[in-house]
């Protein structure tokens, strides 16, 4: 590859969360130019959010079709290669099935959609079309997360026994839908985020942890789903027990009512034989522990590599004791697919390690989650199959 | 009072784990001496775990009948005060019955009895004798966890929303039980522990943790109960959704699979305001994390006095810094009941911090979990009422 | 051995804080009573405090002379076996003479004397007498210390190059001597707590760690002691560079005005291959750090038992997860103590893990560690040779 | 500012550690694009490398000189706006100068020269230019770096007394520059590296982090350099006593054979009222502890913004419990610094927060530090007064 790839951004504008993460994430390598943007709905916004980010005037658009539309008739030397989609959730699908019309590959901020139904339709589209769409699933980006990906799954554990995984925020303890917190206002508005609040947001991305370092998927679910807070449209915290293909029981938590937490994510994966444990607060350490032995702290970036999965090594940037965090791995999470779009470009073979970053299948599993377990916690009966 | 206690010692010979950690627990304060003992059925090992404790050979019993008989005849200046019965669960009831029926105050390691119906024939033994019964549920004898259930229940955290306990052990993960672990032998056979494994050694641990530290009460749970060792006759592993009677949502895990964990024995509580952690691992903490606030590191025997209930303080024998530990909170319990029956000896009146102990009420909320955890398992049916 | 030994006690009356630690530590284990005490140079507090804590009249004594005569004059049955001495500094030296005159064996709180000439005098009398005189230098009662000791004795690590211990408090952050804090009275005074007071107090614990644990000496220092708060009479705080017998190089920090700690002794080993971390905070821990691995986790009481010295493991009483702490630590000096004892009234051979306990000798390091780090700070040339 | 910043950079070919980290710290925020490199003496190095990061031929250099000719000679809007030195230490101050003179802003990795009459030649240029020169001190770009020196310098822990800084690694135990660790090899030759080896590479870091954070200048050290592994040409290990101008005591200890250590930058911080700590390991959190109350956990992040410096929010990329690391703390350095340079290009005036880099000065302090503490390990005397 002779150049940058070139990334169109829908959403985004000034004041948005996600989308200056996402850019972040996209500088981060030098492997990926912001090249245009549809950045937001607001024509003003979306002027002046491109200037701020040195886009030239030709390729500030005010909408996603009018970006998707020009650029494609843009000549190939000139015109972008990707669109990264970071509106909110009910504004995912369209720009998405537009893009891949036009030839253009996607990324896509998690949830993927805003339902099941639109999930599988762009399935259908990203097989028919060839082209990759990348999830951000952000926390399978972290090297650490591999590495435990690559135990649970090397069979070192033994059989899995027990995977408890847990998201808690505190963030919406209070009714700040109704002062004034904009991030607050979409997320618990059904008509915005989808079925589901918490577990939309974040519930999501614990299971899609728990499946990717496990290797296992969620076979039945029971769900307790609450509204903590009066006044609130969606769920704002939820219990969920689990069962695995393999036997294994777990649960998952999520709230955003942990009044005091922030991200504190963490997962807990036990087998025959010992148990990983992993935590973003400290992402840089993966603490194995062992049945008959003491625990080792595994550490990112860490000399002994030949102790280390190699999709571990591939994606730390820095020797051992810099600590890499939230802006890595979702760095991670772009870095493999523009290494993989790249090898694509020059007809090269994608190694697997590049080749793993979330895609439409996660897409698809986080979009059932949410239908299964808000369907789970409205039924008196103990277990609900998980259906897709 | 001008004199120790005397206690006499039902179980707890030679290799008996808890009858070692009870002495320890009773000798620390130099408020209790082991006066008397039938230490095992075992005539030999009564007798040698006896002489090497001590124990003067006219107060080396052999049975537990024999002990309280022959006590109860001897002078009031001579006989033992109260008796600690550390057999296996099944080996409850009878000396407890009979001890208070001759006059005996009473200490029990939980679970309190084999069944709950055994359990409410004890409280009403109690409640007509009016002598003391406690009950050995360690945990709550931590000062940092007192300080816990100020607070939760002193309402700075504001209305409890979540609560969330953990308990993870390891040392089941292979069928020790065939394999010549005395511990594990009789921890899981249903005719020596009762209908439940983990959930009734420690699962009511946790229980009763959530309950003291939040004042609040279980009203419906949903159990997930595993064997996860092929071969073994109870449940090894279990996850439980709750419900409390304010309205809060709870999880409970308890494990004994959980290979590598240690007695991970863990807690958060969430009000509207704020949150607290506790963990047995550092049990001179408690975290205090608040909603728009930095946390705090509360600390037990730390200068700020004023910062700490008097029953924290209280139940601390060290200024901060200087770590006290599971035998210091096993103390505690010994510690209170001896105050308060010392207390009672001299027609004083016992602060509240000296009657804070688990007794009878504690145990039957405790076969009560038993009982309906073990039946929600077998439901299909998502919550079940908690009887007693 | 048939019964449990004797105490005689000398300080440690009410509102003493050292003396109930010591009584706390000797209950503990069932193998010491409290027989006799001297309890507080002032006769109300010492009757007083002998009453609370059940001596009988005639074994209550009002100066330690009277104690060691009267005691020594009872018949073998009745007599303690040694005396505790738990007064301020300057009165040690004293009634430990006469003890060992009179054939008492002796536990010192630490530090040993007054001076270091009197530890030598000290010395010279057990050598005489052939008796046994422990030093309650605390912090090498802990299992994990003495893990430590062996992995750092045993070539584990390599050839040590660097050791760093640290020992910072910040209670005497303000005059609080001046303030009727009696703790802090008696500590800041040169005659009662010696010619220093930060090094004297803590930084003997923290010097006889380093060569307790690396079994290396210190030969040269460079110290920079320090009063932080003005109008007090000793130092505060002290920073001292070190060299050791094989070449190591070391730092050891103190101080009592580190403001917002408690008693965070901690001490790190370097070796060649990997390098060990103990802190007080959590005793429990070992950190094992590997040159070319990933860092270990060792655990007082761990199942893994063959990976742990045998020193370790004797100095645990419950299974791993069970924290102990503090007061156990100091438990095993006594334990240790009465256990060679025992065996030597018994004519039976003690273990070396009974015999592993501070004695006169380590009192004489910390006398002359006390002396030399005076003498460094006052110089202003760079090293200073250790001398005895 | 209306396009990015273009930067130049010398050094920093394939295989070079810190280049690549400073261009992921250019790229992250899109305010800085690589425009021109002269990236490797080894011309096929310096084309290969140039290609690999999309730079054009006609701004791939093969020496400094012609880089700084050529480009000093494009026109304005095409010309790069300044140079960024990443070669090893001997080569750092030709290129500045050179880019001084001919009008071009400056990066310099640390040690900002060679010699210390190097970096005072330096600053008479930035002087005489008004040019803008960044040193690369990464650990200051943290943000809790910036909360506690807001906090220690803004009285609310009184008079500062202590000050305890730390930099163990371990990386250097065996004698890796022999064994092909070109790493390794430069940074433990004196012809490349300077008169200092750890305290150069290292030492330097945690000297410039106290001096930072607090506010105070060191006036005298003691210092005790070692090498611990033979056969080594430069220090690899020291301990050094410190005394800052307001009668504050200190300790520096850094080390390169601190086996199993990453890069475990600590500092402590004590003053009348309470202390400060803060590690690189977990780098979003500041401990804060109280004399009188409980300590707190301030974050990275946090809700509470009123509580945190303006100087720790504006150096935060994302909300709390995102850890942000090691490439983040370094994207603030270039951030603050584009920031600055694009407000004097559009005329306007830099906040304090965007000013907050460290510079020319900090540079002639940490080569002072250098000298001054490898004069005081020669020297038998105790002092060394700190001179520049």
């Amino acid at each position: 590859m002779n150049r940058k790839l070139r990334m169109g951004m829908v959403g985004g504008g000034k004041d948005a969360f996600i989308g200056a993460i996402h850019r972040i994430a996209a500088n981060m390598d030098g492997l990926i130019e912001l090249a245009a943007g549809a950045l937001s709905i607001n024509p003003e916004i979306a002027v002046d959010s491109a200037r701020s980010l040195f886009l030239p005037e030709d390729r500030t658009y005010l909408t996603y079709e009018e970006m998707i539309k020009k650029e494609s008739q843009l000549p190939a030397d000139k015109r972008i290669d990707f669109i990264t989609i970071v509106t909110p959730n009910f504004a995912h699908f369209a720009p998405a099935m537009m893009a891949l019309d036009h030839g253009f590959h996607v990324v896509i901020e998690k949830p993927i959609t805003f339902t099941l139904d639109e999930a599988l339709q762009l399935k259908k589209k990203v097989d028919e079309t060839g082209l990759i769409l990348a999830l951000t699933h952000t926390y399978s980006g972290y090297p650490m997360v591999k590495q435990a990906r690559a135990m649970a799954q090397g069979g070192v554990l033994g059989k899995i026994r027990k995977i408890w995984v847990e998201y808690p925020q505190g963030w919406l303890s209070k009714l700040s839908e109704r002062e004034g917190n904009a991030q607050a206002a979409w997320r618990t508005d059904p008509k915005k985020s989808g079925k589901s609040g918490c577990m939309g947001d974040i519930g999501t991305h614990a299971a899609h942890l728990a499946e990717y370092i496990s290797g296992l998927k969620i076979t039945h679910l029971c769900a307790d789903l609450n509204v903590m807070v009066t006044g609130r449209a969606l769920d704002d915290d939820g219990n969920v027990l689990l069962k695995f293909d393999n036997g294994a029981a777990g649960v998952l938590m999520a709230s955003q009512v942990a009044a005091g937490e922030e991200n504190a994510l963490k997962i807990r994966i036990y087998g025959e034989k010992g148990g990983i444990e992993w935590a973003q607060h400290e992402p840089n350490t993966l603490l194995v522990k062992w049945l008959d032995q003491p625990a080792q702290i595994l550490r990112a970036g860490a000399g002994y590599t030949d102790r280390l999965s190699s999709f571990a090594t591939h994606n730390c940037r820095t020797p051992g004791g810099h600590p890499e965090g939230y802006l890595e791995a979702f760095g991670n999470i772009y870095r493999n697919f523009a290494l993989t779009l790249s090898a694509r470009i020059d007809g090269k073979e994608a190694t697997p390690e590049m080749l793993d970053f979330p895609r439409v299948e996660e897409g698809i599993r986080g979009m059932a989650f949410i239908d299964n377990v808000v369907a789970s916690s409205a039924s008196s009966v103990k277990w609900t199959e998980f259906k897709v």
